[in-house]
């Protein structure tokens, strides 16, 4: 059994505090920079490539990382995890999501079942769902082939999964396998749900139903929405709803559903895109054979992540490089920036994975930490944040690390050429272009035109994006943020903070408030 | 004239430092939170109020603050802003955003002209081009009418007018105004244009290439795209093309342009939504009256922006406890959380708008200063949020202070009764659960289900979304960061520190690169 300690009660830990700090600016400027370039980069799956020569790291800096990854043990914790043991200590509950998409070490036995193979089959069970949808074998009650999937959902089985939709919606039209249009409702506000029934054709649409407990009042809520909708159109509901759910919820096996497909304790929201929740719709969009295929790309960097050498293992070297940052260099934030347009809710789901995860305060065992844990992610595809927040992480008194991603091809590969070039090389041209301004930045005698520079960045390259570069990429940051909360000692995979709005927001619809709460609800007029 | 000194010269300031700090969670708790409540707000346009109650504030901060706007003579500044002075002195240039909204103070003239008739004409003929479009007046070559409308831009020209559309598209097509569907294309990835072009019926598309200079290059490369794809399905570009642009650009006056809308450089682009960049678009989707209705909402918030009291003029005062959280509390970041799904990308237009005018590291005279400016600003609509990245802003490590959103009334009108109420009805009891969860906690004797509290948050409650209380939105964070500029002393009205990377990228294009530049564009193969 691997040894759970505080960030600050390792030996490695100081060790790094005490290293010389790098100079950005000097170590990326002239051949020694490019040097850095062509060195300082790591392979992960799907032919992509971690590189990470613009981070404010060298020589000393890695061998200390390298250290630190050794001495918290951060290997032997992914070995325990894979293998089933109850590392989600809160909840006392296994964490299996790598599960879902191969099998990383040992059986893992729990409730009495091989968990791999039940994962495998709520797969198989989708995919012949999806395979029935599409070739007409299940339709509507009039015989009708669905043309649309709505996921009902809310946090992790919103999120990941649209962001995912929206990663490989085109593609999939541009290769002739986008089956079914895919919707997402997750929000309370009947708004939501209003315009997205306003816009679909409720008669060819098939609606996921996605709670775990069965019981997320959101999900609940908006459920009602489409099943008044499908009443009002004539439509029995019960011919129109599918659920992704535990087997013991009170969905599970209801006659209310025409199939529900099983998710258990031992897969958190955050991290349920390779699950039922992201299965289901995402099968039924692209075909159950895009799906695998993401999964396949997933398992590649899952098995990279086994790597105990951290400068061959991008999962762990992102995750140290992170902590370095926030712990030792102090800062507070992460900006996602992918140069794909695809990827334009990535970094909506990577806030919440990561906040969500590795927003704590106590560590494992309940104790306060004298250090900073997850910090604050956000992101927008580039170049747009280049004509927005940009100018403050260039020119800002915050230096905010940067995580960039780009690819070689665009996903549609139609292009124009304008002043020689193409939008794709102009894109990539982009993107190598910040990384160095920020790096170098540049002197100038107008203090208003002047860059400072030294303002950390890391890239992940790849030729394109595809299905499995997709789940390469969601794996590498399920993992980095796994690595990071073993560095810091905390339970990555609970969200306790998540339930007192939950029980004051009840108090108030019973009318149950007092003070400053109940004087809100007058506002509201609640 | 008034005085420009930096933040920390003003005696206010180290008054500010040494008041006492509040214990939000105490004062919020019992009946003293109920009565902050009923008396800490302060009215705000179209009927809405700003609400400070939770905020970090009592009334010794609140009195070190008037006494700060009054020393930074805020007032002052706005109001030599309105009459037209140098405010950007960077680019010596006048900053005329509101006058588009209304006339504030005396005439301004420059160039020759009077600067409010100027942009009264432009939304005159944008109306009236608009009218005509939709009349039928003006079709495509085949005297067809046209059905959707296209923007092209990036930045201002993207963020806040999509905002905009994006707000109003539902309630729009609720109450039959939506007399085009409007998308946007703004990246430079061609995937972009590819996925937005394959989606309209380019027939009877209107595209508006809005560029103040002309010289964009994304802007101009999709407009390259676009005329290709209207040459490939046999449509004349000059037949679906108008420009927004300044009348001394080359796309000005131009026969490749049905007609042009003027801007011009006292409106930066960030703060253009009001100008021909939102005017041209917004008035084609929903209807000149609705952009009125915009621009009535923004001129009301603009006017009570003249108050000299800061406590009762809602943003000069956001604008000041966001200071004091800056500056004196040391918070780096602000969540802006609608709990409206039709604001699902206001956070995004805010993100630009306040990141990029104070992001900066020196003063209006080009002096480093020794104090931070503008914070990190994310966001996504509630209660979506509440599943995600919440967890941080409740029991991390770091502190970050809240600016919800939140209606009365929802903006469609329809809705379902679960559990005893509507949807709406949990949606603003959500809103207020989360202030109090915030600011009061919870103690818990697991600690990992212990809520600290003195979280600080404001709310600015509406009866609903509309185009006016939209518009009093835009101007309310417009001139709360312009307040904020202000007090930080720096120029929020140039962004220098975009050029350095558009400088880069070119040379990247042009193969003229050396060191760790060259080796990522030989990575990325361009």
């Amino acid at each position: 059994m691997s040894d759970w300690k505080n960030l600050d009660e390792l030996e490695a830990f100081h060790e790094l505090e005490a290293v010389e700090r790098v100079n950005l600016r000097e170590v990326m400027s002239g051949e020694n920079g490019a040097e850095r370039v062509r060195t300082y980069h790591t392979d992960m799956a799907a032919g992509m490539s971690y590189n990470y020569a613009a981070k404010d790291v060298d020589e000393n800096v890695l061998a200390a990382l390298v250290k630190l990854a050794r001495e918290a043990q951060l290997s032997e914790k992914y070995e325990e995890l894979y293998n089933g043991a109850v590392i989600n200590t809160g909840e006392k509950r296994l964490v299996l999501h790598q599960l879902c998409r191969g099998q990383l070490g040992k059986d893992v036995i729990a409730d009495g079942v091989n968990k791999r193979e039940f994962y495998v089959k709520q797969q198989e069970r989708a995919a012949a769902f999806a395979n029935k949808v599409h070739s007409g074998e299940i339709t509507n009650e009039k015989g009708e082939k669905f043309t649309t999937v709505v996921q009902i959902g809310i946090g992790g089985s919103d999120l990941g999964p649209r962001a995912l939709y929206i990663a490989l919606e085109n593609w999939a039209r541009k290769h002739n396998t986008l089956k079914m249009e895919a919707r997402f409702i997750s929000n309370v506000d009947p708004d939501d749900a209003t315009a997205v029934l306003n816009s679909v054709d409720v008669a060819h649409t098939l609606f996921i139903l996605v709670s775990k407990s069965g019981t997320t009042l959101e999900t609940l809520t908006n459920e009602a929405f489409v099943k008044n909708a499908l009443r009002k159109a004539g439509y029995d509901p019960a011919r129109h709803m599918i659920a992704v759910t535990s087997e013991s919820s009170p969905l599970a096996r209801n006659e209310g559903y025409m199939d529900a497909f099983y998710m258990d304790n031992y897969i958190g929201g955050r991290y349920s895109s390779s699950s039922a929740v992201g299965c289901t719709v995402l099968s039924l969009a692209f075909g159950p054979e895009v799906f695998a295929r993401i999964l396949e790309g997933a398992h590649e960097e899952d098995v990279l992540a086994k790597e105990k050498d951290p400068m061959k293992n991008p999962d762990m070297l992102d995750a140290l490089i992170g902590v370095y940052e926030r712990n030792v260099l102090g800062m507070e934030a992460t900006a996602v920036l992918p140069y794909s347009q695809a990827l334009s809710r990535f970094p909506a789901h990577l806030q919440q994975l990561d906040m969500e995860s590795n927003g704590k305060s106590v560590n494992r065992f309940g104790k306060p930490m004298n250090y900073v844990t997850g910090p604050i992610i956000f992101g927008e595809p580039g170049t747009n944040g280049q004509h927005s927040f940009y100018q403050l992480l260039h020119q800002g008194k915050t230096i905010i690390p940067m995580q960039f991603i780009g690819f070689r091809k665009s996903q549609l590969e139609n292009d124009v050429v304008i002043e020689g070039s193409t939008s794709q090389k102009k894109l990539c041209a982009n993107v190598a272009a910040q990384i160095v301004a920020f790096a170098c930045g540049k002197d100038d005698e107008n203090p208003n035109k002047n860059f400072d520079g030294g303002r950390p960045s890391s890239i992940i390259i790849g030729e394109q994006l595809t299905p499995e570069s997709l789940g390469a990429l969601l794996a590498h940051f399920e993992n980095k943020v796994m690595f990071q909360g073993f560095l810091w000692n905390v339970n990555s995979f609970d969200q306790e903070g998540v339930q007192l709005g939950k029980v004051l927001a009840k108090k108030v619809l019973a009318h149950d408030t007092d003070g400053a709460l109940k004087v809100y609800s007058d506002l509201f007029e609640i």
